[in-house]
C-alpha cells in the first residue's frame, strides 16, 4: 500500500511539476498540433496546441516505477522489487509510446497532418508487441509461474488453452492473440483520443481498476492457501497495481494541464502507450476478456469506426453516425465538447464498475 | 455487495429517466434558476436554467433505499434491513433538502434572487439538525451500539467525551457539536455549488469514499473479534455504505443532465440535502474530524470565503481573492469554466484519497 501512494504521488508531483516547462518549450519550437483534416469543423482552433504530452507521462512512469522500488529498498522494506511483469508493462508501454512518438514527431516536424507511413507503423508496432508476447511467456518465477500464460482468461486463466498442440504452436497463437488485444487496445486509446480531457479521464478510472484488481489478486493469491476455491494465480499482482496506480497518477496531473481548454494534447505518443500498458495489464493479471467490460467505452469508440466503415462500403455510401469515432457524432449532434466529455466520463465509470463488479461478483457468489 | 449494486443500480436509472420530464415540467412552468446578483457577470447566461434538481435526487434515494431493502427481502436474501442509521441520514438528508426546497421555490415562485429569510433558514435547519442529533443518541441494538455517540471521532471514538460531566450535559453538546458539523457541511456544499457539475462531481467522489469506509467497517466490526485492535464499532457499517452507494448512483444520473451546458441545476434543494448526508456519514461512521480531508474541496472553498470576508472587514475594504468562493477566483483569473471544474474534481479526488489513506494507513502501520 506504501508502494501504491509512492508510486502515484511521485508520478502526480513529476509529471504536475514538468508538465509547464514541457509546453514551453514545445510552444517556444512551435511544435503544435495538426489536427486531423477528418474532425468536425469547430476543431480547426485546436490546431497549434502543443501535443506529445505522452512524453511526460511515459518517462514520469518510468522514473517513478524505479524510484518507487529504489525508496522502498532504502526504508528497508520488504517488497516484491523490480519483476518481469512490471518490466513487460513498461516495454509494452514505452515500447507503443516510442512508436507514438515517431509518429507525432514526424507529423510535427514536416508538418504534415499524417505521420509514419501505415506500413511503418505496422512493423513498429508489431516488433514491440512480439517481443512483448513472446517475453511474457518466458521469466517463470520459483513456483514456475510466467507472466502471461498461453490459457485464455476471463476472470483468471480458463481451460480453454492455445498450446493445445505443444507449446511451439501456443507460442505462435499467443503472440498472434496478445498481438490482437495490442492491437485492439491501441486503437481504441487512440480513436477515444480527440476532445480535450476525454482519454485521460477514461484510462485514469481503467488503471484505478487495475489497481484494486492487482491488490486483490495480491490479498487472494492462490500460494497462501485459500480454503476457497476462488484465488487467482497471477506472477507479480503488486507490481502490476503498483503500475497501475503509477500511471493513474501521472495521467491525473496530464488531465490537470489537458483539461478544456487543453493546454497539451497527450498525441499518438500518449495514446499508444496508453492503450498498450491497459492491454498489458489485461494480458498479465489474466483478465483479457474481462477487458472489453473495463474498457468498454474504447470498445464501444472503436465499434463505431467499423460500424460506420462497413455499413458505408456495404451500402455504397451511406453513413450510420454522422461522423465517427462516436464521440463526433455527438458533437455534430449538438452536445458541447464538455458535455460529451462528461457524459462519456459517466460512461466510461459506469463500465469499470460493471467489469468490477464481474470481478468480485464470483465472490459474493461462491461466499 | 449486492445491496449496494441494487442501491446504486436503481437510484442511477431512476434519475435518469425521470429527470428529462422534471426538466420538461420546470421549463413549462418556467422555473427557472435566478442567478445570484453576487457572481460572475458571466453566468448571466445561466439565468432561466431549470433547478431544483436536489428534487429528484431525494426521491429516487429515498425510493431506492426502500426499494433496495423491499427487494433483497424478497429474494430472501439476510440483510441488515431498514436501520436506524440509515433512517437518520435520511431524515438529514430530505429535511436538509426540504428547507432548500422551500428556500428554493420561494426564489422561484417570487422570482427573487434571495428565498428564504435567513432567522427562517436558521430555525428550518435548527428543527432539523437538533431532531437528528437527539434521535442519534437513541436507538441501541442488541450490543448496546447507538448510532452516534458523544464521543468525538477521527479514525474511530476517541477518548474525548462530550458527555465528561453527565449523559445531559453530553446530549447538549453532541448535539452542538453534530449541528456545527451538519452547518459546515451543507453550506460547504451550498458554496461548491454554482459551476456546471462541480459541486455534484465532487459529492460522488465523497460518497464513494463512505461506500468504502462502510463496507471497510463492516468488514472489520469489532464484533467478530479480530486478534488486532484496529477494529470498528459503528451500528450498522452496511446499510450506511448502502446509502452512500445510493446517493452516489443518483448524483451520477444527475450529473449527466448537470454537464455543462447544465439542463438543471441542484439547487438548494440539492446542496443542502447532499450536505446533510454527508454530515450523517462522518456522524454516525464515526470519522466526524476525518470528513475535514475527505471533504477537503468544501473545506477550501468555505475557507476562502472565511478568509475573503474577514480580510475585507479587518483591512478595511482589501479582497484577498478576486471573488469568494474560490471557484470564482480562478474564473475571474482567466480560468473557464470547465477548466475549473475539471482541475477542482481533481483536488476533490486527491483530497478523497488522501482520506481513504488515512484511514487505511493505521492498517498498515499495524500490521
Amino acid at each position: 500500500m506504501i508502494a501504491l501512494i509512492l508510486g502515484a504521488g511521485i508520478a502526480l508531483v513529476l509529471t504536475m511539476l514538468t508538465m509547464p516547462f514541457y509546453i514551453r518549450l514545445l510552444t517556444k519550437k512551435q511544435y503544435g498540433q495538426v489536427v486531423r483534416d477528418d474532425g468536425p469543423n469547430s476543431h480547426s482552433v485546436k490546431s497549434g496546441t502543443p501535443t506529445m504530452g505522452g512524453v511526460v507521462i511515459v518517462l514520469s512512469v518510468i522514473v517513478s516505477y524505479f524510484a518507487t522500488h529504489g525508496i522502498l529498498t532504502l526504508m528497508g522494506r520488504t517488497s516484491t522489487g523490480i519483476t518481469a511483469s512490471g518490466l513487460l508493462v513498461l516495454l509494452l508501454f514505452a515500447g507503443m509510446g516510442l512508436v507514438g512518438f515517431l509518429d507525432d514527431f514526424i507529423k510535427i516536424a514536416m508538418k504534415r497532418s499524417l505521420g509514419l507511413r501505415a506500413w511503418q507503423k505496422i512493423v513498429l508496432q508489431a516488433v514491440v508487441g512480439i517481443s512483448f508476447g513472446v517475453l511474457a511467456l518466458q521469466f517463470p518465477n520459483k513456483d514456475g509461474l510466467t507472466p502471461a500464460s498461453t490459457a485464455i482468461s476471463v476472470l483468471r486463466d480458463t481451460n480453454i488453452d492455445l498450446a493445445f498442440a505443444g507449446p511451439l504452436i501456443g507460442l505462435l497463437l499467443f503472440v498472434i492473440w496478445s498481438n490482437f488485444i495490442v492491437t485492439a487496445a491501441t486503437n481504441g486509446v487512440n480513436l477515444t483520443d480527440g476532445l480535450d480531457g476525454l482519454a485521460a479521464g477514461a484510462s485514469i478510472m481503467v488503471f484505478g481498476a487495475y489497481t484494486l484488481i492487482g491488490i486483490w489478486q495480491q490479498n487472494q493469491a492462490c500460494g497462501t492457501a485459500n480454503a476457497l476455491e476462488v484465488c487467482y494465480t497471477v506472477r507479480d499482482p503488486q507490481d502490476l497495481a503498483l503500475l497501475s496506480a503509477t500511471i493513474s497518477g501521472a495521467l491525473v496531473a496530464f488531465l490537470w494541464w489537458n483539461a478544456k481548454p487543453a493546454k497539451i494534447f497527450m498525441g499518438d505518443t500518449g495514446s499508444l502507450a496508453i492503450g498498450g500498458a491497459v492491454a498489458a495489464m489485461a494480458i498479465l493479471s489474466r483478465t483479457e476478456l474481462l477487458l472489453v467490460v473495463i474498457a468498454g467505452l474504447f470498445v464501444i469508440i472503436s465499434a463505431s469506426v467499423i460500424i460506420q466503415v462497413g455499413y458505408f462500403k456495404l451500402s455504397g455510401g451511406k453513413r450510420v453516425f454522422r461522423m465517427a469515432p462516436l464521440q463526433h457524432h455527438f458533437e455534430l449532434a449538438g452536445w458541447s465538447e464538455e458535455n460529451v466529455v462528461v457524459r462519456f466520463w459517466i460512461l466510461a465509470g459506469l463500465f469499470v464498475a460493471a467489469g468490477l463488479g464481474i470481478f468480485y461478483s464470483e465472490w459474493v457468489v461462491a461466499l
